[in-house]
């Protein structure tokens, strides 16, 4: 934390929700004074003696922070299948090192012990973490203020539950990008809390879409207040892969600042930057830079940069740099929200797990800040030259022109975009009289993390009808079908009757996080085939 | 599974709360019936490859299932200080096996590996511990229907959290004892869900005062519809430590019914029934049954065991008898609302930790359920040397006089029971004048559970005027400056302005559950010396 910031002086105190605002400070901060005390007998709360707690210690074989190259090249193979993983001779064998949890030990508050880990514990989670996230959210994010507080969660999904819950009342709406994550939404709309869809374009969330719906608001057409919570994906754009950029970035916390709109920013993908897609045959390898300040400046900035009011709630997650299954993550905001998030934690997950926090504090700590640096930069790495393999592999079996962002093709999430428009490949004969060589889909290579977002064009398909949406889930059968399951877009919309950009079928979401490259280069197969085939049907 | 058990015939989605209602099928249930066909390539959700997770594989030393012994006897030492732990030369070493989770499995849906544990998962957990889970419930708890359902939460305060959300709406009041669990309190109090207070008595909730509120609610006077919802903890009750025997539960049971109420069973403490205490002098050794069918014949059984209608939602968690933070624990409940309780956990904690998953899952598969069995009642006979201890010591450092069910003293919690009452012990000597040995506290040793509920006779002291409720806090705070931390008995207050009982300060809760012997002996001296100088303050 640079010391020229300063504490936030902006009082955000009125976004908070009644049921928010009704929570009980926790009765044990009374007793707090006196349970810290050295020496006290602590007889008040029901923790079991931890030689109960059937783990004598815990250990973890845990790979090195460098298993992974910081550079991309085109011949590089990304991970192989689960059964080289088990029967694999010639595999070359992964470099780990041990990590050991005892059960005791000498500094219980400062050492990762399972007699801590395993017992009841605040809803800040242990400290050693809490100390490791305060440092690694100074120096990666750097907020504006010097105030912020960082707090535990059981990932962005309990995360983005939790904010919603504290900032907007039952009935209340929200402003998100118009294609967004589905957990997003189905979490909060049982509380009637619906999604005000905002523009997107190549960078994600337009600012001009955004500027426009506020400043238009009128709470007596709209029938509810205008939205003061957004909820937005800037990196990786879940689904259509953007990424947003400083300038966007300013532009629309300025918007937000006029408006008084709260930011909540939920950053999975933030480590998955992997710049623009080159295609093959011009590719050259590539590296993040080894510097750690300089990798960290080669980010695109998250919105705690700008943040000088205090009005970004921001979600960081373990489930994509260190596993999904560890259920963790941080908020960072402004401690007049961190206390009420803290108050909501303690009455429904409590402390996160103890096994996962420990043994993730206990990864981390052996690692070091600038080895878990190290271990991101290697993971953003894989992700770029996955990217990198499932659009060649779409290359190989398609023809993919590149239609300029004046073009008709650059609407939507694809505004101000070059779209890569693909069309049957060209085998010089007079065979595809059938579809006539039309485009057949249309996509942006994502900037960051897991997905390809594609438009099928359906209005080229032989049976098409204005109006008729029936082909998006035919073509998806067909696909699954053949033995590939991909994300139909109807999942993704925030709201399909009041999209800014209008009806909006045809789309599909790809993974390439999962699957090795033999099964991606299979999965395009299928996906080649099954889309030309249908474009033929009657 | 008794195959002689029938379904369920009692519709009761008429208790789903319009949050609950309102909350979505999981569009992924939509793509389920592909992603489970051999073979199909899945690119549709965001799952990170699980090379990326950087545990290559986890191993735990466990304890054994027979680490603690099964009978209990006076001169049966507690569990030491950490002290010894650490450095403890001439500790006897504790006997483990050990526990390896590898990264990939043969099986992966059936063994346990990382590759599956820390990956995203359903919000149902891991398939063995479903599996685990639902056979334990079948034997031990032995619901009354056949198609009862099994589903993990991450603890008992999640799991009241829910069910509360998904069966109460905003405003409405739910029955409870009048003494319980502060959190279960705190989690709903923001929707102004508040509880009804139902008197007790020594096995706590009392069906009377129970059938009394029922019959007598008046909607136009109490200004809210008559209760649907208890939230109640019949073993081991917080704070009381009562246990709730069969008469008791079949009678509540039906007015359960006849009233048309779900009984949400908090039951953390069933596997801690110590029994009846037996003072030192006469107490002989004692243990549960060898043979696990006489084992569960001897535990009083859960509510399910009489559910013929589904309307019991019973709460288990792994915090008492693996360690609180496993942030692990089962719903068991009808079908209709254990899907319900699944849709609610996949937009907040999806699932649980799966490095806590796993490590518990592997324990429990390796300790298997007979082992599991006897790890839990070496752990009721360490808690019943416990509870044995401290009113042991308590009995050395007062004098207590039995007074009989019939007498003034047993009321509230300790209706039908028979009350210790401590007085200042008798010397032989008349320095005794300040208090003329008048009772300075009584209590019903616990028969199940972790505390102590003890009511100060505060209307012995000198300072003592009818209304004021300051001394409660007054010798709290005393007690902790002396160096010993318990708990105040405001905080378990379900209604303090409603109590059946009426005014209700004075009452203090002691936990046994956490120190050893020495440490236990030493809060009992504190609290016996400031107790005795506080009552002789004018």
């Amino acid at each position: 934390m640079s010391n020229e910031k300063l504490p936030i002086a902006v009082d955000l105190s009125h976004h908070l929700s009644e049921v928010s605002k009704a929570r009980r400070t926790s009765p044990l901060k009374g007793l707090a004074k006196y349970m810290e005390r050295p020496g006290v007998i602590a007889l008040a709360g029901g923790m079991p003696n931890p030689s109960y707690f059937p783990f004598s210690s815990l250990s973890a074989d845990a790979l090195v922070p460098d298993s992974f190259p910081v550079s991309t090249s085109s011949s590089q193979s990304s991970s192989s299948s689960w059964f080289w993983k088990i029967f694999g001779a010639g595999q070359p064998k992964e470099k780990t090192s041990s990590v050991t949890i005892p059960k005791y030990a000498k500094d219980p508050r400062n050492n990762v012990n399972l007699a801590t880990a395993l017992q009841y514990g605040t809803a800040t989670g242990l400290v050693p973490l809490q100390k490791f996230l305060q440092e690694f959210t100074a120096k990666v994010y750097q907020p504006a203020y010097s105030d912020f507080a960082t707090l535990v969660q059981t990932g962005n999904t309990d995360g983005w539950n939790r904010a919603a819950l504290t900032l907007c009342n039952p009935g209340e709406c929200f402003l998100t990008e118009e294609w967004t994550y589905p957990s997003a939404l189905a979490s909060v709309s049982p509380l009637n809390m619906t999604a005000v869809p905002v523009g997107m374009d190549k960078e994600g969330m337009s600012a001009t879409s955004l500027r426009k719906i506020l400043a238009e608001w009128d709470e007596s057409v709209q029938g509810k207040k205008r939205p003061h919570v957004m909820y937005t994906v800037p990196v990786g754009q879940n689904p259509s892969g953007a990424t947003m950029g400083e300038e966007r970035k300013k532009e629309i916390y300025d918007i937000c600042v006029e408006y008084d709109v709260i930011i909540v920013e939920d950053d999975p993908y933030f480590f998955l930057q992997e710049g623009e897609y080159v295609p093959k045959s011009v590719r050259s390898t590539t590296s993040t830079p080894d510097d750690v300040s300089q990798y960290i400046a080669s980010l695109v900035p998250s919105f705690l940069r700008y943040d000088y009011q205090g009005r970004v709630v921001r979600l960081d997650t373990f489930s994509k740099t260190i596993a999904p299954g560890s259920r963790l993550g941080w908020f960072t905001c402004n401690p007049v929200f961190a206390e009420r998030f803290e108050r909501a934690g303690e009455v429904s997950t409590q402390a996160p797990c103890g096994f996962g926090q420990s043994l993730i504090t206990s990864l981390l700590l052996n690692w070091g800040f600038e080895g878990y640096i190290r271990w991101l930069r290697g993971l953003g790495a894989q992700y770029t030259a996955r990217r990198d393999f499932i659009i060649d592999a779409l290359a190989d079996e398609f023809d993919l022109d590149l239609s300029p962002s004046s073009s008709a093709h650059a609407v939507g999430p694809w505004r101000g975009a070059n779209v890569y428009v693909a069309k049957e490949k060209w085998q010089g004969t007079e065979k595809f009289a059938a579809t006539g060589r039309k485009p057949l889909f249309s996509f942006v290579p994502p900037t960051s993390g897991m997905f390809i977002w594609l438009k099928v064009h359906f209005e080229n398909h032989p049976a098409y009808a204005a109006g008729d949406d029936s082909l998006e889930m035919k073509l998806w059968v067909a696909i699954a079908e053949a033995g590939l399951v991909i994300g139909p877009g109807w999942f993704f919309a925030a709201d399909d009757e009041n999209s800014p950009d209008g009806p909006n079928d045809g789309h599909y979401r790809i993974a390439f996080s999962f699957s090795d490259n033999d099964e991606m280069k299979k999965a395009v197969d299928i996906f080649g085939k099954v889309v030309k085939e249908f474009f033929k049907e009657a």
